[in-house]
């Protein structure tokens, strides 16, 4: 087990689906910054349950308590623990499918893995909800970056095969957050909606893609040649549940490229080196370069889907057939957007942290 | 600086492309394990360039050197020191071309972050030369991994756009590691053969895909939620120069497919749990559920090219003309495959010892 | 910041003494532990303030929660977070003396690192209030080392120069719990609480001496050269605050003995190998002998005194008289005794984690 | 096994007494720094054996090779591997008393824990050979320090129970370097030698005590609550073979005082904070406050003896007598002086760099 993320700023996650409550404990965040529950609640509360189709319909006030590290307003380089409490609890959703293991999920390698001791109900610890926690945590870290100007946007660029059209980071700003399925494109985002409520009446789930666009990053994060700035957000990225790939700049398209076509040239623009384009995502060399970081990651359709499925009874050791009753998402990925924007957060600000950006106290 | 990468089984890269030497400390390697020179030299052999056209001319004897950790032929318990002394070195290839950037290479980065005082020789630190050093831990850990019956292989599975066909574990084991270009389709490594030659005769470079698989993986492996066993693997890939993606299962493509055909139903097979197809690339949350562990990673095209490049001379703060003199590959691709291999090896066995697989003395 | 502690038993720390509670989360705790919050409520109610002179008057409750972790009255593998409410808090105690520094405490120290924004009220996160969560991760480590025999009881060994005489573990276990000072020998006891009334009649305070000891520890735990059985206790003792010294065995005493007095004769005792004496306390090389792991902490005189004494105001630069007016313990040692027990339980549960002698699911 | 020690500035130690070399990597140096071979050799001369009566035989010329991480005379924030090869070997000297395990070495605890794998000539890795390593580590964090102010330097205050009698830090300076003993009381010294010759006419060995100074550290050093100054410091120490203790500032004896004896009062001088004693050793809550910091460490009798002591043989199960013949030192306190230094520069520059005080690149 390992449920701690980050060399400076370090995020320690705890707390199950359907236990009494999902946290974190933030390390090595600087004293002097302001902090208020609200600052916290605003990020949590874009994460929560939509109206839209792609949602469950699963509400959680999902009220966020700062229990430590916060006194009169300020950080005072105590470590911050964050906990939002269960309480829309309904156990008896998943009793009859304990053992039948629900294809897609970690409920077998779970199983082994503690020796069924692990809290299944709810799929736990690997639950979609303990992302809730990481977004307290991206939070905090997103207030640090402000600080030295970095500004990280996260929006759907394609669900179901649907892909949106490419826009500028300004609109995706603009638009992305005003968007039931957190895309930037209108058109795509209606067809995307189209595409869920179809497999929503077939008892279907969809996946889709997310890019993370993080601008202002300053030249030089990142620590090669392991801790590298892509190695360490693909890892965070990767602890985000039904991530299954994560790409960065040209990523998979880079590998059809020549390289004279894939290197991006070396410009002057206002005094400053930038690169004419972007195929690198912002990454030369495992550290920043002052382009804009782009990630982009695979996110499978929602293993819990209505229909029936063939799997095991564990107990048994039997063939079974699994029917999950519960609350689910059709599609995550709307939910998974401002989950990406804290992973990012939160990896940037230990590498800022790490750079000596940030300072220790904040004045 | 970062420049370990395991918990228990802990690698510490150092050394520089035009340096004295690359060189690795693999701590928390068992006692007892039989290991000589040439159980390492095996694999750093088949890194090396090789006669094809896709590699570089440079040409090292790379001869692997034990300092310390092994005693009458076996390890001791105590840290293993890996050397291998650069001999090939030409200092004065580069010097011409020191400070005007090279597109897609490290030099601007690696420039502002250690301030100029980067060894720049070769690319330095950020030479897939150290790479060597890599692939000598992995050796140790392949060795490790034997005893508990892992297995991983890695092929090339797409260059210059050319795709392989997909064939079983056993024919790749078979045609691969005779492939020149290390890829188990004969057919399409002809084709990618001829791009290769082209790209070469216009001065250009190519990329592709390599996918490592890894068999015998016992259930179990991965530390959730934030050092799942993709996570750490993605990190680990990431640290190959070049690697701009990384993909498990059916990765990008699973963001396209419904639940119902994304999820792998569990069957019983043989008195074991397994699942029908593995669309989870034997990963699912985070643990290994011992079905083959599938990844893919997107490899840029060699960014030296022999090309003019447009750049940036950075001491003179001015626009540039840049061109490559040196030995260079044209598709680094096949010289990668012994390299994701090793990074697989290193991370699988680090997870291995810590769910307690691998004793601490091997008898 | 740094709070957290262990490797593959890792303890993170957080709360402090007059804010809304103090708590641990504890990572790595295998699943299958039967645990209730009775078990950890028991070592808890060991260290609050008993009925004795030595204490403060501070009251609490001290009521353990478990808010992570654990179900069905067993661990599930996932991180635990354990909680304890602050519940008698009077800031007011301390708002007069905030900026004139508290001899002895880290009021100095907190102020310049964390810019004032450190929470200052009753020593924030420098009280050793936050040391009754540390016992909260001591039980829990405790339990797990039952498992394989190790037994760990510390005792007050001296209080104000007063020095108990030696006697045998099982007479400390039966003796030391009893003894409202903790310490197994009954005339010295008697003279210490005299002593202790002595100071607080003057308003002053007294330190001592506190011997921790750890039976059945298995040969081979501690991992040369760095993460030494040694080196990991004192550090961790160390975190208690007040200690301002460790000594393992002999300790001090060893460096005035010649080589032949110090040197502990290897003998073979009911076919095992052990050392006819002890000076060593337990430790060889940085690794447990098998004989038992014998260490000592010096415990200063508690720094809050009724006296007046001579300070700077920090705020206004100025000399000033500071009177710490609240509640204090004249003498923390008996208060400290499991807390050295506990800080010993985390550290040598993480050393047996790590030589795998603790399996990762208990059956 | 962990051979690594330091979170930003992190030393990977290799190598054994009598295998090819000795051997550290450090990680994270920053770029830009003056290093030449000859910075760290005086520092491991130093360390080697002097021509007293307190010393082996042994003679090694040491001499430093710096294999990566320097280009140009300057570092390059690429890891340093410092490099020491061994020269003097005789294994012959060991092997006959292979089996029969010397007291109050670790030849028991290492045949245990490493299955008699580990490398037992001449202790292998437990040997204070490698302590020369550590003193390259250290030369390199000496010069880090230096940029700002810090100074450190040890020495020997108790042989044989003979003290040296307290003199100020500038006549240490002056005194203790040019002392056989490392002594700056030079009566003591006298008195000191004569112990020695005494105790190797006898065959026998003596332990000691060394002080180390640290002045002008900044207030704010250590990372509480775990990452203490004085924690880091005794763990970092304690990694040198024969230290049995460690006190900080008034130490154990502070265990005998009262609060109001033993509490420094805060005073102001020359506009700055300061205490007027330093029972505190410098560090008050774990964190370092301006005054220097004092720590004692307690150094058992050197193990090698040339007597006959009873011991067991480990392989045949058998109670046997043993008598070392090699080279050994009767009193390894002074050679021991230099690696306390080291220790504490590697500790106190992995501190500075967390605080942000030492920048990514020295210009």
């Amino acid at each position: 087990m390992q449920n701690s993320i980050g060399r400076l700023f370090t995020v320690t996650s705890f707390g199950e689906s359907h236990g009494k409550c999902v946290g974190v404990v933030v390390d090595g965040c600087p004293a002097g910054l302001p902090l208020a529950g609200a600052d916290i609640q605003k990020e949590v509360d874009r994460r929560r349950a939509g109206e839209g189709t792609a949602s469950t319909d699963r509400r959680e006030k999902d009220r966020v308590e700062i229990l430590a590290g916060v006194s009169g307003g300020f950080t005072t380089g105590a470590p911050l623990c964050l906990l939002i409490t269960n309480e829309d609890i309904n156990d008896a959703d998943y009793e009859s499918i304990r053992f039948k293991l629900r294809p897609g999920h970690a409920d077998y390698t779970a199983y082994v893995k503690y020796g069924g001791f692990n809290d299944w109900r709810g799929g736990g610890r690997f639950s979609g909800r303990i992302t809730a926690a990481f977004v307290m945590a991206g939070a905090v870290a997103g207030k640090l970056l402000d600080l030295i100007g970095v500004e990280i946007i996260a929006h759907t660029v394609e669900i179901g095969g649907i892909a949106a059209k490419a826009v500028e980071f300004d609109e995706i700003k603009k638009k992305a957050g005003a968007d039931p399925l957190r895309c930037a494109d209108p058109a795509a985002s209606k067809k995307m909606a189209g595409l869920i409520a179809g497999a929503k009446s077939e008892g279907d789930s969809l996946g889709g893609v997310i890019e993370g666009i993080a601008i202002n990053v300053p030249v030089g994060l990142g620590e090669p040649v392991f801790d590298n700035l892509d190695g360490d957000l693909a890892k965070a990225l990767l602890a985000i549940p039904a991530v299954k790939g994560v790409e960065f700049g040209a990523g998979f398209s880079a590998a059809r490229k020549k390289g004279s076509e894939n290197n991006d040239p070396f410009v002057i623009r206002d005094g400053r080196i930038v690169t004419a384009t972007n195929n690198a995502g912002g990454i030369l060399g495992g550290i920043s370069n002052g382009m804009p970081v782009v990630v982009r990651v695979a996110v499978k359709p929602a293993s819990s889907i209505a229909r029936e499925q063939e799997t095991v009874d564990v107990q048994k050791m039997e063939s079974a057939v699994t029917k999950i009753e519960g609350r689910h998402d059709v599609c995550i990925v709307p939910r998974a957007v401002p989950v990406v924007e804290a992973m990012m957060a939160v990896t940037l600000c230990d590498f800022a942290m790490r750079a000596g950006l940030i300072p220790r106290v904040i004045k």
